[in-house]
């Protein structure tokens, strides 16, 4: 049983005119941001601000993060159609208390997907990580330093027109799945669609984004079983106190060869660099 | 007739020990991320997660910038106690249609406030920004450049801990308000709040962000009636056609004596830089 998609598309970028500091007009890119308005069984569920490359997985990760839907079997298709800038979803047997579970809002701090219907940490208590003693649920400082170069030589939105943010997923450090959005609450909800999509496991995954760790986005990949996260950015308190309570290891202001280890330091094998010469 | 507010307070950082590529245990400090359960009339609105540095003024602006309430003087009171992570709002004659503009959702590419209740975009004809011949409705390079350095000069969370996004309203380059949030939208509804709180009106402001310039951010600054937005990042399509069609001027890329001028330059005078030298 298939999930039938559409293969929507739409330009991710516009070229605009500008004038910079020195008075100069010049032509730079800016990403596509639209709106692709949900209806599930023709019922509206919400709109999302999108950049647009990946609109079906998107959906189909939305309606898992946010429990709407319990398997991806449950879905018969998902149809995008940019013209009417709307994502029209068929399921096989409808949705189960549709009103119920859309009632309650929490905005969250995510750029993108803010909304979290239920009661986001409800749930917390029932998600098991792999220990890391699994050799897929911990990761070395070199193949953090792997990951880091495939997401550097990644071609990307990012690096034409700035602005969107980006999210991956890794096995160690093979690139599996690379994604923007305008969002980056977006970005990891299109990962979460094409892992569900394809039936892939989360247990020895390592998620990056260039987006902050706030509390919604440890929360998104532990109720995917992924246990270790790496950010281009920083974190917040409630980020690192889910991580901290979940055993998930999280790695921020990590590029090149910098990087911080905020939590799960028994996930991660170190090898540290040496010491800068004195100047 | 004046809003009677709490003035509650809670710790904006943490402390934390990480390690780093060195293998180095070292402390840094995190910013706090909070829940604050909105409650209007003891019903259930929202629960917002923020920082907790103006938890008052947040909502007042979040209920303006949703339209929830049409005027401030409607507002008996903000009483915010973080022991329950709530915020009480009483209104002195109710709420009208609370239901029907609660009912839709549209969840934007911002990061934090990402839902807007009603048609985000239905009100744009409404809205007539001051032309770019009012002086106080216009920027000199210069202004910008003083903007731009009052925005460095002010203590922050974010100096200290990374991680929240500023937003500051000035007159030309004066700085009249200042506040830091995990979301980007709380900062700019903080600000809405407190020119709801004290009757400050938009059309002679400037409003500075760090964050991007998606449609939801413009068209809230446009909502408040302020005609110049200058960001720390970039912008999005959406954004940047809301912009031209409301002839509100955006500046991005914005720091030290570097921008980008994307729309109204008719609201700018430029001084340029001379040319680099050559290498």
């Amino acid at each position: 049983m298939t999930v039938r998609l559409t293969q929507a598309s739409a330009p991710l970028m516009q070229t605009i005119a500008v004038r910079d500091e020195f008075g100069a007009q010049r032509e730079i890119a800016i990403p596509a941001e639209r709106a692709l308005t949900v209806f599930v069984d023709k019922r509206e569920l919400v709109t999302l601000m999108t950049l647009g490359a990946a609109p079906e997985l998107l959906v189909l990760g939305y309606l898992r993060n946010q429990r709407l839907v319990d398997g991806v079997g449950q879905i018969e298709s998902v149809t995008v159609d940019w013209e009417v800038q709307a994502a029209a979803v068929a399921t096989y047997g409808g949705v189960e208390r549709f009103e119920e579970k859309t009632a309650k809002r929490v905005v969250t701090t995510g750029c993108g997907q803010g909304t979290v219907f239920g009661d986001m940490m409800a749930d917390l208590d029932r998600i098991v990580l792999p220990p890391p003693t699994e050799p897929g649920a911990r990761l070395s400082q070199a193949t953090l330093y792997g990951l880091l170069d495939a997401v550097r030589r990644q071609e990307s939105t990012y690096k034409s027109a700035g602005s969107v943010h980006g999210c991956a997923l890794f096995r160690q450090d093979e690139l599996l799945m690379f994604v923007e959005d305008v969002g980056r609450h977006n970005a990891i909800d299109t990962i979460a669609g094409w892992m569900w999509l394809h039936g892939v496991e989360g247990g020895d995954k390592i998620f990056y984004t260039t987006g902050r760790l706030t509390s919604e986005m440890v929360i998104k990949s532990a109720q995917m079983g992924v246990p270790v996260i790496v950010s281009r950015s920083g974190i917040t308190q409630m980020g690192y106190e889910v991580a901290r309570q979940l055993g998930l290891a999280l790695f921020g202001r990590a590029t090149n060869r910098h990087f911080i280890c905020y939590t799960g330091f028994e996930r991660f094998d170190a090898q540290p660099e040496p010491p800068r010469p004195a100047p």
